[in-house]
């Protein structure tokens, strides 16, 4: 059986990471035998600057021909006075899309040898463990009608449209129920029901999905509450699951909780468990090429495609356990660099987890 | 002159903590010689119950005729299931529009004697000073068309509409503009550019804008960044300006990194001054009746009507003031306690800002 990766690194300080975490999948295949096979292909303001177009077709076609992707990151000033469809989010969103990797799943764990790193009191975030279910391939990141239209008046007007169809709704639940099943059986759906009309409907079926879940405990909450309470007290959620834009600003609050960004991996996942895997943390620009960057997100993103995608539990269990050794020997990248500890560059943190395999 | 103040107490601890920012502006009417005379109105779950609409014509035309509306807070579980239109949060929106109050006012400020309460480090957040200006009467809150539709398939999709137009973006650019030159000259404008097409006509228009106010500097910050930020390093913001949506979540999250929501006032304006203010906090239905709310959020609201919709600058700060001596007194409501301090209950703590007045 021969499974293929495609590794796509991307803008800003994507490439240095990518590296590092493409050699700590080689270890594993061959630790574990797994029969990784890798490709490479363009995406984001790369694939701009070499083919005019932030998803080349040829990578698009070895997207969907792959197990999972590993992807760095997207973006980046140079390219941010580009029209809309040619912007290097362009790419991400058209991955997202194509694949219909309707599942963003992104843990906020706080690494307890990182626990000072975090802006909260210790007590508040001291073994944080939060899994955020985001959906990501519809709401109003892609809605229709969208753009910019002149109005009798003469004056411009902007638009977007919030939609979600039951069944949307409906896929997103599940494996939200799903995880909290696995984990702490409490899920949280996060809503703006007493405003937004798509957001009742939201609510509607995740209250009819409660009864295939019995031993998950639903509740809801306002989104606007949910942004509170996640400062005044993280620790009362198990698993949150909400809507595209609401998760994308919830995640990464909940991300930020930790204090250490760049150790959290993500995955998104389709209905076949194809699956794109990804740090939290962007690009970067203003440390690219610098050789400091944090690869720890980015190989944790590959022990949750051993995972997810490619139900190798084992070897994503040792990628986690390397990681976490690594920080036992005090090793850090300066974004997690704290006072008596052993600073590293991007390199010599891939190469200590190499070693801690 | 004689000017008018429209009471709406609303649901929960509504009616509490607006007795006692009652008795605080009768108190600076006497001694200041304001001239002011109250009505009193429904509004909420409280208007529903009585005349079966969230906003009775009666009360909508006296708040038409005020200088300055107290509001208490609206909304409670008993009125969850009702359908859209009828709500209590339909009778607070109904105003926000009908009176076109389109700028939110919310400081998210810490109080030195308050600064253990925050969730946050010390050091992350004392003297944290922040004004979130909030666009209020437009974006996806009013956007037409909204609802639930049956698709051809059968299945039910529900949607809603993110619209801005130029003047709208305008008008709420220069009142954010304005608050930054009166405090520290910075001016955050957060949107979500990458991915929303009225985010873009947003940027321009803030940008635009610039010109006109030379003295003021002006960055750009994604949403989901934004949200990052606040609790990364809240004190990075001066004045940040937003949309409805956005301006909802974000005001909500950085009214908590004060850990103190109950002391926390806000003020909604149109462009005659004419203006609305209410505690940032809800109507905490939990504690409804019970004599333990907070009123100091309802208080400092007053403050701000005297400062920005009656310009009486010399009582705004006697109130304020008279708010900083009972919290040197140590007396603190039951969210706010702290070991050591003198619990009191809302009567006790208003009637302590009249003494100290
Ligand atoms: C880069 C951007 C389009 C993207 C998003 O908004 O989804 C990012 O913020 C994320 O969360 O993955
Ligand atoms: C009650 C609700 C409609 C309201 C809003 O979303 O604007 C509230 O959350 C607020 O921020 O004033």
């Amino acid at each position: 059986m021969s499974r293929t990766i495609l590794m796509l690194p991307g803008d800003g300080i994507g490439p240095e990471i990518v590296a590092e975490a493409e050699k700590v999948l080689h270890k594993v295949n061959e630790q574990f035998n797994l029969g990784l096979t890798f490709e490479a292909g363009l995406v984001g303001g790369a694939a701009i600057d070499a083919t005019d177009t932030p998803l080349p077709d040829e990578t698009l076609e070895k997207a969907k021909a792959a197990d999972a992707i590993l992807l760095g990151a997207v973006g980046g000033p140079q390219w941010d006075n580009l029209p809309m469809a040619k912007r290097p989010e362009k790419g991400l969103l058209g991955l997202r899309s194509n694949l219909e990797l309707f599942a963003n799943l992104r843990p906020a764990i706080l690494y307890p040898q990182l626990a000072s790193a975090s802006s909260l009191k210790p007590e508040v975030v001291s073994g944080l463990d939060i899994m955020i279910v985001r959906e990501l391939t519809g709401g109003i990141y892609f809605g229709q009608p969208r753009g910019v239209r002149e109005l009798e008046s003469g004056e411009r007007q902007g638009y977007n449209t919030y939609a979600y169809k039951e069944s949307e709704i409906r896929r997103i639940g599940r494996v939200a129920f799903e995880a909290a099943q696995q984990r702490g059986k409490k899920l949280c759906s996060v809503d703006k029901a007493n405003v937004l009309e798509v957001t009742v409907l939201w609510r509607e079926i995740m209250n009819d999905l409660r009864r295939e879940y019995p031993d998950v405990e639903l509740s809801h909450m306002y989104v606007d509450n949910a942004a509170m309470q996640l400062v005044r007290a993280p620790k009362q959620f198990d698993v949150i699951v909400t809507g595209n834009m609401f998760g994308d600003i919830l995640s990464d609050e909940a991300a930020m909780l930790t204090g250490s960004i760049g150790m959290l991996p993500s995955a998104s996942l389709n209905s076949r468990k194809q699956g794109m895997y990804e740090p939290c943390h962007g690009s970067a620009p203003d440390i690219a090429g610098k050789g400091v960057a944090n690869p720890l997100a980015t190989i944790l993103s590959t022990a949750m495609m051993l995972r997810y995608s490619l139900n190798e539990e084992k070897a994503a269990e040792a990628i986690e356990v390397a990681v976490s050794k690594v920080l036992d020997q005090g090793l850090r990248t300066a974004d997690i660099m704290s006072e008596g500890a052993n600073k590293v560059s991007t390199r010599e943190m891939g190469e200590a987890v190499l070693a801690a395999l």
